[in-house]
């Protein structure tokens, strides 16, 4: 019998990077060598970050990671660590390519002795929900088993976990003292549930622990929470860690395969005071989720700064308030944009937003922009309401190309479900922060946020008044979203069937909604198709976002609509 | 022996559908009825268009092709035309959902006798290029083959007839006097030669003709060229369709099955004079697919003109003339918008070219328009500069919320490549018709176009001098793009060996380009990905058009470009 410490390290790499994500492994180890680690289990293609899409076709890609990976396990043994296992995802050139082009796996290494000990290429390849993975993939045929230090381990590749058959069945068969699971599994608000569900019932099935890492971070649309745990032989959790941060897990393992296998290096251990973290409340981790989301897509693509339109509603102040969580209040500049219909409580309370968070701000008037606009074409109407936001988000560009600012676009998931925006208007940015944030939710995360700070002691940061107003897009006089819309909690119920749900209109009816209205809002959600292939990317949090997740065609015709 | 007549009916369906395509249907069998057939058979997914994308997850969807076709069986019997085998693409649901969540199959029916007599589901589901159909279908394990009229015939869709495996290999051991392969092919410059290969080999394979019948028309990026054909067992094309147009084929068969299977209709034949359509330009055929791209964008989306912003050059000029063969010169809206630093020929070669086409046309100087925005926000360099393109945006933005035009975006497949436009300005736009053309090619096909007139004693409608000039944005004083570009010819054949072949940065390099030129035009594709993300869409005519067909992060961070 032995027992050694296994790290699971939570980390947070950028696409491509293979240098700077190499740098972060180097690290990780040298860490977990000092808390006495024996194995380090990094997440699904940790060396160049994931997803990795179309670049997997790159034959300079596969050949950066194939050399990335030997010479990492260079350096891990130059670092003094080369008597560790150390497990690393990563992209492997495939044998032969797929019918469709592919010429790469999805795999994992174990680093040895200053070499790529073995290697597994993961057999199960998502190709559903945000997943195009028999796109880019050649799949795997092989299992891998190994003893480390006189433990028998087992690996998987993600998806591999969640499929009954396949190697999950050959691991079962093999007496095994623990399954390491490599994952790259982004957040949902109900991924968690499901994902603890299925560890506690494969360590069952395997009558060993299973250790699950997973990445950490934002990139682009999606936002992998970490959440790295091991549940043991009976499905209890044993370790889970801190969600949303780079970090590292450990847990102890007994080995049963005596002496045999790579002879790890085996210290005295101390004693191990087991981590668990517990679950938070569902707002805390969504809030969480955005706040890593817009901070990474501003850091990893090298911007200093965000800009943002302060209109005084509900939806750019909670915006504002998670850019300022993601990079700090200084680095975010929000700016008011009053025209002749902006009510005096738009600017006071954009004022007092910016003056709470202690954000940088700005008042342009758009009057005398839109002036000339208006005389020179004769604007009337829907055309004249949509030169006032097309000034603002020309506004936002010039500030972001005088000053290197990403712009930030803060239209909420209910708008874009419904068209409700202006393009080239409000839509305008890189990055959009509630895009698949409903109405409602963003309301119950303005709540939470300044509960939050107030139970802290701290004064809360969005005005009240954002939250309690009614919403207007203030471009005619009087205006309410609710003269173009339905009360947000009735429409918000009916896009929550209809997209996230995949509910036909005959059973959302069944539900309790008027038909016509029903009809209409599925009519109003197919006709503004081409606005949302033109808008900016935002953080995943459903388990149905707008973009890759959600792919429909533009041009479509359905008399039942 | 008996010897009956097909009918390859290449329709133009538009997605979703399904009382207008079955219409379209109905009328085709009446025509080929009409021309003695007794089998017709239509396109891959002919009853709900092609590609429904996730519209294949809708459960009211899929009821509504599964009604659509029963109901199409009994028109068609009430039609008078019961005793026709019709063969019909369709969407069937499937026993069991794949683990993915796809619920239906992508299915063939024979219609015959009011009724839907067979079925069969497509094997080989593409998930590669433009196509995601592991995604959205289950794949079927069936193959079909009727006795027709005493005709043999096998039945395929698409992509099962490229595989070696599966249902080829079934179908060849039948002796079968027919087979008939159901498509949805989009265009591509490089898609006919390879089509025209594999039905030579299968038809060899089957010792048995193969009739190919394949979509026609525009579907948001996608343009289905038709080129129905049939070859016969020897390797000889004996029937080939007009390309780009609706169109019935005819071929007769022989068939060795005798009296068995079902009884279609054997009229007296009148003697088939064989229609082989010959090969056109290369230019001819891309010039077609761009204009039926356009058209069907427009037709289908319902809209009544076009407006686009005619700047003189030849990228705008060469919209224009497509837009105008697509709708018509009185439905396309041609603005110039000069400003301070356009030259006198941008407004006279706009004006030249609005004269030449006979297309509606309006001057909208942006002096006025983007001076207070200089002002109030003290605009320099390139703030400055892109505020012209903005505000040329927002121009044509409000005469489209005015008068209901689809606005289209005039930049090229090198221009979108290397991110050489302002967003929210020159992108601005529902269609862009030259998204996938490279500059290069734009010339070429404006010269191609102008002579095609010529040729036929019209006048060019281009002018020459938008053509010859050194192209320039004219956005400060003596720009021209070669300030901030390789001269034309060099950019993109270094970006048709990086894109469109996926060559990687050395063997380009190895082909005598400077490896800091390729290496700064590989970075400017790179960090342009957002920008491409946020752009319209447009017709495909390369083996690797930016969208649907490449799939590339925008976080990314790669030391070598």
């Amino acid at each position: 019998m032995s027992r050694i410490r296994f790290a699971l390290a939570q980390i947070n790499p950028v696409v491509g990077d293979i240098a700077g994500n190499s740098a972060l492994i180097r690290d990780a180890v040298r860490d977990a060598a000092n808390a006495h680690a024996s194995v380090v289990a990094f997440p699904e293609m940790a060396l160049t970050g994931y997803p990795i899409e179309d670049l997997a076709f790159s034959p300079d890609f596969v050949d950066e990671s194939e050399e990335g990976i030997r010479v990492l396990a260079g350096q891990l043994d130059a670092d003094g660590s080369g008597d560790i296992a150390v497990i690393v995802g990563f992209v492997r050139r495939a044998a032969t390519p797929s019918f469709g082009g592919a010429i790469a796996h999805n795999s994992l290494a174990v680093l040895f002795g200053g070499e790529v000990h073995s290697t597994y290429d993961k057999q199960h390849l998502p190709n559903y929900s945000v997943f195009d993975e028999e796109r880019v993939f050649v799949p795997g045929h092989e299992p891998l088993a190994l003893s480390l230090g006189g433990v028998k381990v087992g690996f998987l590749i993600c998806e591999d976990l969640w499929r009954d058959e396949g190697p999950v069945e050959t691991l079962a068969e093999q007496g095994l003292d623990v399954v390491v699971v490599i994952n790259a599994s982004p957040f949902d608000r109900t991924k968690d549930d499901n994902r603890f569900r299925l560890l506690v019932r494969r360590a069952r099935q395997f009558t060993a622990p299973v250790a699950y890492v997973n990445l950490v971070g934002g990139q682009d649309d999606l936002v992998f929470d970490g959440d790295s745990a091991v549940v043991d032989a009976s499905g209890t959790v044993c370790a889970r860690a801190q969600r949303f941060e780079s970090t590292i897990l450990y847990h102890d393992v007994v080995g049963t395969a005596g002496g045999s296998g790579l002879d790890v290096r085996g210290r005295t251990l101390n004693l191990l005071a087991p981590v668990i973290t517990p679950d938070k409340d569902e707002l805390d981790d969504i809030w969480a989720a955005l706040v890593l989301g817009v901070r990474d897509y501003v850091t990893k693509n090298g911007f200093a700064s965000v800009a943002l339109g302060l209109s005084g509603g509900i939806d750019s102040a909670v915006c504002a308030v998670i850019a300022a969580d993601a990079i700090g209040a200084d680095r975010v500049f929000g700016v008011s944009m009053p025209s002749q219909w902006s009510s005096d409580h738009s600017q006071s309370d954009a004022a007092d937003l910016a003056n709470r968070l202690g954000c940088q701000y700005d008042v342009q008037p758009i009057g005398d922009l839109v002036g000339p606009f208006e005389q020179q074409l004769q604007l009337k109407g829907l055309a004249a309401e949509n030169i006032q936001a097309r000034a603002r988000g020309m506004i936002l560009m010039a500030l972001s190309n005088q000053h290197g600012h990403l712009v930030l676009t803060t239209g909420n998931k209910s708008e874009i479900a419904v068209g409700y925006s202006t393009m080239y208007g409000d839509t305008v940015g890189g990055y959009a922060p509630l895009k698949d944030v409903p109405k409602t939710l963003v309301w119950e995360l303005a709540e939470w946020r300044n509960r939050a700070a107030t139970d802290k002691g701290d004064p809360a940061p969005i005005p009240q008044n954002s939250i309690s107003k009614p919403p207007s897009a203030e471009l005619r006089p009087g205006q309410t979203d609710q003269d173009s819309l339905p009360p947000y909690d009735v429409l918000d119920s009916i896009l929550d069937r209809l997209i996230d749900r995949r509910e036909s209109i005959s059973t959302i009816v069944k539900a309790g909604f008027a038909q016509e209205l029903v009809s209409h809002i599925a009519h109003l959600v197919s006709i503004n198709e081409w606005k949302r292939r033109q808008g900016a990317i935002g953080p995943r949090i459903t388990r149905m976002a707008f973009g890759r997740e959600r792919r429909l065609p533009i041009t479509v015709r359905r008399s039942t609509l």
